[in-house]
């Protein structure tokens, strides 16, 4: 187990954090021209690049199954679409960027005049040059999503309207990787593919999980760790309902969206608000001294809304940079590739793996000489006059571990009541235990 | 029972709240010139004036009663009084302000000496044209009370004192009035009416309650509301003592005095500090986006003092605006119509009803769907693309509303946890039951 | 038993407080000269002076007996030592100040070198004038401390290194008294007896401890309170091993440790945080209306590690001035008798006599009438019109006091719910005890 925990060290210490950001970087890039939806083939090609990466169980969920007060919708495809004037020119072209498309937009093919064409236009006029992001999923309709700027020079003519799409029985599809640790217990990190050319939103927690698993996958873990790849709201309430009897075994759990901007990170804590997972991460964002900022729970947002709701109230946060709705690119085609960047990714890595290392080395020790303190200096753990082999700040961490393990107090408990880093209160608790002072609490 | 709630909400919604304020403060015009005490007719000629407004039921209690560790004293009654100087000049007359009497002042009529006058006269030097209101219910005296200013002119002469009152076996009055609801559980409000001509202390206070009971004998309330009108301490403890075996049904309760002065609302908390009232009360003066006053509770002051003995402990604030002792006029003859307004006691009608309002309708709500969120697309709930038939501020009540009833948080907790006002969050949950999504928490 | 208490009371208001402080400050100016250390005649001499104050009674435990984790060590006496240069002049000189030699310096008699010497020398740079104090206790060792300006002129040269100690078996020295009052229930005072020439750490902790407990052998006491002159850290071990079994009986306790210096008080709280003494302590602190400190707790510092530790938890806390490390003579020649005053001492004992004035009052009371207030009046507790028999602070005392008698409340907490000093409420509720409107709560 001593062997476990400092493969876990070695690994997070000898990672090239730069390297692996430019990786995750690239991988943004790869799948940012997909068109993804709540369903069809954009989900699946997303899903087989990730699968490059990590080995990746598919499932596929057919249209019309009930999950809970929901039914699996139809699966939607796309091949082109576009608006013709009466010039034979393509003034809105789907091959040009996704976006241009109410996402779940039903076929249609005919020509129509500007005032027809106007009901089915949807734009953003507080950023005229920007194309926004707009869905129908559960309301059968067809649209274009166009800058308001262009949209206010469209003039009066007949349009030719197409939009080659498909909205018929097929399957939702989610992708879900389960690595076992020595325990049952495991920790829920989710992620949502159903997003079109978006980066921050949701490409960076896409690319921040399959890579967060492919470091773990190398690391013998305490804890057993799963990861969804799934549609937003649909994906997380058909992966609940499928997997209900499971859910106990989830300890701790967090939402991967909005990663990789240059906002700061920004924890919002589950329902509970007092959680484990509440307390961790606020001390990974406490100890990594950059400016952050702490959410109280609200049930808008993302998957939390479904993890968190009252039939379940899981403990599940999210850790982001920029909350949803709080960085004026979100939902537009301004969430591109430049509103992301690879150190930025790296930054968010850092804390979700500083959050894993918590959970993994959070002990509760007792210790063995509980009444009045043990001898330091026959153990060598006591500066000698005249030297100092124990550096000050090891001394006082020694002070306190050995006052506090009395079975009740976490290794995240003592660095808290002792202002102390975590990492050094684990490897003295690590120390003391080595030398017979402390056993792990049962 | 939803038709219940409606005839709350219409009547409060179209009260004309201007006329009532008027009409407050024209009852306190009548009752003003009465002398009342503790006992006597002056409680009975006041008591019997509210009874032209609502059917209040009139109790006696006779001298020599025991009530608890107290004795119901000798009923007092008054004629007349005055001071005269050896020219047959009333210097001083009961007939211009019955302040100018110690409450309670046993008979007397003999001619003496300044000197001698000097020990029977009280003042008020720091506010030197005023006259104080001075009180000898349990140790039998006779006194005048004077402007000091007046006091000081005084010249040596041979006075004629008179002071034409009984001091009799007899009985203690008070009146009360039950409002049943369709619970047993009840609400207790109380005043006091033994105070000579005062206007905030406490004619506000009677004509509050005379009020709001009148308005309240109009609805189908859920809870029952008890209302007293009572002389102060001796009364209150009378009450208890006869009613000492119903006081489990009392749930929430408030004192009502100084409600008509120019200042701030003031709530003093119940000696529990965290009952249900203190926290409804707090909510609706956060809510009025008035300035206000919150004071912890303290063993001094009105008939709290008797409620929330430690034998009784009952959960009764006090919602007033200038708590007494805090405004100057206080208990001297300055407290007259001036001191009070038909707007500031209308200001205070308002917040009683709406902390009525709020126990009426703070029910706890369980969702029907707690396992994810429901679909509120196919109930019409959710925006559809390019509408808003749904206000952003009801989607995040329907989001906080279905997120938070588990059965354990009332309309009230999920008000303060969502800092969306209650009167919202209430039409949003009626609203979601209605669509079959709550029900109500048993 | 009221009658006890009036002896307190009147013990306390007699003292001559002045007095007792310059014989505290006697006694630690004839205590200074002795060379201590955790064992030996030095500790012995200075037990015996103690003794000529109270009736103390001194254990002596052989070196090699286990106590938890640590053995007695040998025992160490020191006759003389010094370095004389080789013209033969005495450049440092045992008998001008016992801080020159490293405690536990083992005997020694040879010529060296300038570089051998210097191997064995400690300084303190940042007080260049200063001597420091340091010991080596479980290690063998020799050595000299000397003023860092001192040592930096010395000459290449051959030393004669001088130390005319014994290290040999004996005996570990301590002395206890033990005050029986009517209750098993007690209270430990601890102090340090080892350290040599320094006033503040911690003659003056010694010195307060025998005065405090010369005082409180006159008074008749509800508690029993035990006193404590241990060698530190060994000695708390010892003693701990050897009463564990009567720990339980421990209901508070302070360690008395540097409290002659001129800084503000300063409380470090219990382990626990939030025991009665903690409590009490911080009312003391808080009702002397002078500057103070409040610390958490830390498990560096004094005894307290010991009786705090895991195994124990005792409520024990630390009443002192400037805390050991924060004043800048902590530990060197400087804490010398300038270093402390008679009337900090004074100031400090004050504290003391008042934190145990709290523990021996703090009585619960329940009230006999807790129906509706008590009628005062005809218990002469209520001020007649125009009369003031009753101080405004007693009246609302009074109320207070009746109002939270509930069995639920003691004096502290009615003392701190009111905002009226203790010493207040505590007469308020004898004098209603004696009306018959209290009794005690069983």
């Amino acid at each position: 187990f001593q062997d476990i925990q400092k493969k876990i060290e070695n690994l997070f210490e000898n990672l090239d954090y730069k390297t692996v950001g430019y990786e995750m970087y690239q991988l943004i890039e790869k799948l940012f021209p997909i068109c993804r939806s709540i369903t069809g083939n954009g989900v699946r090609e997303t899903l087989e690049i990730i699968k490059h990466q990590i080995p990746l169980e598919i499932h596929e969920i057919p249209s019309g199954t009930d999950v809970y007060d929901w039914t699996i919708p139809k699966e939607w495809n796309i091949i082109d679409a576009y608006i013709e004037n009466s010039s034979g020119e393509k003034i809105v072209d789907f091959k040009k960027s996704n976006l241009h498309v109410l996402s779940y937009s039903i076929p249609i093919d005919k020509k129509i005049t500007l005032v027809e064409l106007k009901e089915h236009i949807f734009t953003l006029p507080e950023h005229p040059d920007w194309i926004p992001y707009r869905t129908s999923y559960y309301e059968e309709n067809w649209g274009f999503c166009l800058p308001f700027n262009q949209f206010k020079e469209l003039k009066e003519d007949t349009y030719h309207v197409v939009i080659d799409s498909t909205l018929e029985n097929g399957s939702l599809t989610y992708g879900e990787f389960f690595l076992k640790g020595e325990k049952e217990d495991e920790i829920l990190l989710s992620c949502y593919v159903c997003h079109p050319s978006m980066c921050n939103d949701n490409l960076s927690g896409v690319s921040l999980l399959t890579y967060l698993s492919k470091i773990l996958i190398n690391v013998n873990l305490k804890y057993s760790y799963r990861f969804l790849f799934i549609p937003e709201t649909i994906g997380a309430i058909t992966w609940l309902c499928f997997n209900e009897k499971n859910l106990a075994n989830i300890k701790h759990g967090l939402v991967a969206t909005c990663l990789g901007d240059k906002g700061k990170s920004t924890y919002k804590k589950s329902r509970r608000g007092n959680a484990m997972i509440d307390k961790i991460v606020q001390k990974v964002l406490e100890e990594s001294r950059e400016p952050y900022d702490i959410m109280d729970f609200n049930p808008l947002g993302s998957d939390e809304r479904q993890f968190c709701s009252p039939g379940f109230d899981l403990p599940i946060g999210s850790l982001m940079r920029s909350p949803y709705c709080e960085y004026s690119e979100y939902h537009t085609s301004a969430d591109d590739l430049n509103c992301v960047g690879s150190d930025y990714l790296e930054n968010t890595l850092k804390k979700y793996l500083k959050t894993i290392y918590i959970i993994e080395n959070n002990e509760t020790f007792t210790s063995l000489n509980p009444k009045g303190e043990p001898q330091l200096g026959k153990r060598g753990l006591y500066n000698k006059i005249g030297a100092s082999n124990i550096h000050p700040l090891n001394k006082k961490a020694i002070a306190w571990v050995l006052n506090l393990t009395d079975g009740k107090n976490s290794i995240l408990d003592i660095s808290n009541r002792s202002g102390i880093d975590f990492v050094t209160i684990k490897k003295i608790a690590d120390n003391l235990q080595k030398k017979g002072l402390l056993e792990v609490f049962k």
